[in-house]
């Protein structure tokens, strides 16, 4: 069946771009020696867990207690939970799950690494723990200094815990290359702050994890980072492409969408809306719009509601008819996955089979 | 259990509120004569579904073929799928259900006319139509007047199909009180312009069929109105609140969530991000924000990534401290229900039940 015929809004991968966005980021990891751990929030598939795994994945990252339940099924030898969890239910899980396979924790406060230890210590299990410093975004983390060092030590002397090192998500890598490689540079300076403190104290640090998509590629002029934790490479988005870090080939998901209206002058609607593609904004490149119109890169998606899509077609040269079938790139391809039950698989545009997105609203 | 021992992010509703929301609209209607029937969209789940058909609801509406039939679940005796469904594989599925109620389709093509046809033909069943007009949002909708006419007549001739009346989506109502009136008096012309259209041919309209939560308590001043289809009313949102549409103890639905991290100054990071609340924003009131938090007005959630919300404390007389737990009342209620497996029900506080959100999910 050619995707045009799959019944509308639907989410589908070319497996030939996903194929090579994974060899490409494996190639640069082996290349620099850097670990690959990458963050399954974007595809919240097992299958293809599977497919990063077998290409020298030296686990999974992932944010949240349900997502490590579904990706325990693709069978990896640790799974790293890049979230500071509180809360004893969720922990409970988190420590079933570490009976089997090594479960590592990133964490920033003492009371959520008492109530870690509390868990493994219930079910006789052990955590390894990542103590996760700030390198610039102002999210979650420590300053890179002392407190990093006292945090590690308060983990050392917790029950059923291990202290393995360090993470930071420099998520303010963002933008042109230009941009990025300047906060890069801010990026390298906090790393180095946070190692200088561990090294001064003379406690040894096994592990710095860092990396997401749009700084993947500068990693390894990052001195002291062992690992990188990439999620949207896998299938790339709008925020990816517009920053330069990949090309629209590249962009493997896409919604297929058909044309039902076209009954307002300058207006085709799409059946993909908010609840199909997400509400996420364009943070690269052109501002505005809510995904690119392969079939039509002249008719912006100007506004979404929860099921319609306004395509603008004023300035187009495209005839659009009722009927129509388009193709979108979505702006944020992690939000717009998790809306989906199912992500149909292309090779040179038939339909040769589907995923369960099984992790998707996996919130706890 | 109190909610706030429940594991986090997750979504509630109190049922007081919830209950004394749907009494205030199914009142409003008896009152003014004017049919209810609900949009499903908002909340996707039969046992919701049910309050409203044992309050009066004539129906229920959806907009995919996917929420009709977990909506059948809800026995009532007629669904309108607001929406024009395009598709020969929905289609055949709409047909399935309308064996054993009626199913009444809105559209403003010929195409979808002629699709809608042949699927009820092929099952040898009937699908009432709606013809859907523009009263000024410019989505969906052919311009009132003789158009609107000569595709009732369309759909008149076509076999298994019955021509049942109009639809509007009055979406422009929207913002301030007065802002509200000045847009439904324009409406109110886009339907007496509409129904003159018919009246001139003689051709009787039985349904007119518009409101949303933010035009409902104006559809009694819309002459020619029928029935009205608000979604939102049941748990209402900060959208709805800015309005003045609802109080901010009618918002029913309400995410509870936990402080993960205080590690940045001027920060409490809350695992509520994009993935449970939606980066839906404010179209309403004061301008940003992802959705307010009732423990602290003061703290502003200026920001969400997919699991984490960014909660700027320096302005606030609150103590966060990690492990707190939080309360938002999100921008937008119908998103952020989509993307929740499940929905606590509330009773003082208390949990006393939930319910699935059999629906969410369902573009199809």
């Amino acid at each position: 069946m050619h995707y045009s015929q799959l019944s509308t809004p639907a989410l589908t991968v070319d497996l030939e771009s996903l194929e090579r966005n994974l060899d490409r980021m494996a190639q640069y990891c082996r290349e620099h020696n850097l670990g690959l751990r990458p963050h399954t929030k974007t595809h919240k598939t097992p299958e293809l867990a599977r497919m990063q795994l077998s290409r020298g994945a030296i686990g999974l990252t992932v944010a949240k207690a349900g997502e490590a339940e579904v990706m325990a099924g693709a069978d990896p030898a640790e799974i790293l939970v890049a979230f500071p969890v509180y809360g004893a239910e969720k922990l409970r899980r988190l420590a079933e799950l570490a009976r089997a396979r090594r479960i590592l924790i990133s964490l920033d406060s003492e009371a959520a690494a008492r109530q870690l230890s509390a868990a493994a210590t219930a079910q006789g299990v052990e955590f390894g723990v990542l103590v996760e410093f700030d390198a610039g975004l102002g999210r979650c983390g420590l300053f890179p200094g002392p407190d990093c060092v006292r945090l590690a030590r308060t983990i050392q002397k917790l029950p059923a815990l291990r202290f393995r090192g360090l993470l930071t998500y420099p998520g303010n890598i963002w933008g042109t290359d230009q941009e990025r490689k300047k906060e890069s540079q801010s990026v390298a300076t906090a790393v180095a702050r946070a190692l200088a403190a561990f090294d001064e104290e003379r406690l040894p640090v096994e592990i710095v994890s860092a990396g997401s998509t749009p700084s993947a590629s500068l990693s390894h002029e990052i001195p002291g980072v062992t690992e990188i934790r990439p999620g949207t490479y896998v299938y790339n988005d709008l925020n990816t492409h517009y920053q330069g870090a990949c090309s629209l080939e590249d962009c493997a998901a896409r919604v297929v969408a058909t044309v039902v209206s076209i009954a307002v002058p300058g207006r085709a609607m799409i059946d993909a809306g908010s609840k199909t593609l997400s509400s996420d904004q364009l943070r690269a490149g052109p501002q505005g719009g809510y995904g690119l119109l392969v079939e039509a890169p002249d008719a912006p998606l100007i506004k979404l509601n929860e099921e319609h899509g306004y395509v603008d077609t004023s300035n187009s040269g495209r005839h659009f008819q009722v009927g129509d079938t388009v193709t979108i790139i979505p702006n944020h391809v992690c939000t717009c996955v998790n809306l989906h039950e199912e992500i149909f698989l292309l090779r040179s545009g038939e339909v040769v089979g589907s995923w369960l997105v099984a992790a998707r609203g996996k919130i706890r």
